[in-house]
């Protein structure tokens, strides 16, 4: 039996990365990016190791895969991230115009649909899979820093 | 005599990291970031030489400076750049909450205020420093790069 490369498969893969943020008590966000049904990049949020703002799963994700492929366009490329990206990340998705985008959770205060960012014409967009895990590992992580 | 340490001094600096980034054949833009009148970061474009999009002259300066800061909060601080900041790096700007941002060249095709991206709502916004001397440098690499 072989696994089925479908969003499930992949966006498990950046739930596992917002896992291992949320182990180094950053803000539990995490992306992979796949071409042809392989990953050549994978990150989560390192905002606060780092102490940059803009170490954000998706932006570390860009720089790899562009490094991994020796251009700097994603085009035939997915990501796929388990927050809805801000406006940064969708302003530097929009320059690698990457071909596709699948979110899990939405950002109705700091998503880039919000906050009135555009992303490439060309880009396709996907919300929801598995939107219920990606939400649940946010608000574990934010009841746990009030509690 | 003393120098002035004003608004066209510090977009002099920027101005000469986008003259370096001309010379290595990138879009002439450079960066400084400025704290109690010392610059505390500077950067140019450097997309093509990493093969990588985010590698504008901000993004580059906004790391530095929250190294150089030891915090990722550019409070008090300001961004000298010679164009106007595209969404990515206004996005970046919004989450650094930098205090004030001063740009020479308008980009009226993908500057954030066309592309419709918010700023941090602290964030002081002045545009025009040196503006006829950052086009020139713009214009004169596109028009190299047509010829």
């Amino acid at each position: 039996m072989t696994a089925t490369f479908d969003d499930d498969y992949f966006m498990k893969k950046a739930l596992q990365e917002a896992e291992a943020a949320y182990e180094r008590g950053e803000v539990p966000v995490g992306a992979v990016i796949v071409i042809d049904n392989r990953i050549i990049a994978k990150a989560h949020n390192l905002t606060e190791t780092l102490t940059d703002v803009t170490a954000h799963a998706e932006m570390q994700a860009i720089t790899s895969a562009a490094n991994f492929l020796g251009g700097k366009y994603l085009k035939g490329c997915t990501l796929y991230v388990t927050l809805e990206p801000c406006q940064m990340c969708a302003g530097a998705l929009y320059w690698s115009q990457i071909s596709r985008v699948v979110f899990a959770a939405p950002d109705p205060h700091r998503g880039f649909r919000t906050m009135g960012t555009s992303i490439h014409p060309k880009t396709e967009l996907k919300e929801g899979v598995m939107e219920a895990e990606a939400s649940a590992l946010l608000k574990r992580f934010f009841k746990q820093k009030r509690d």
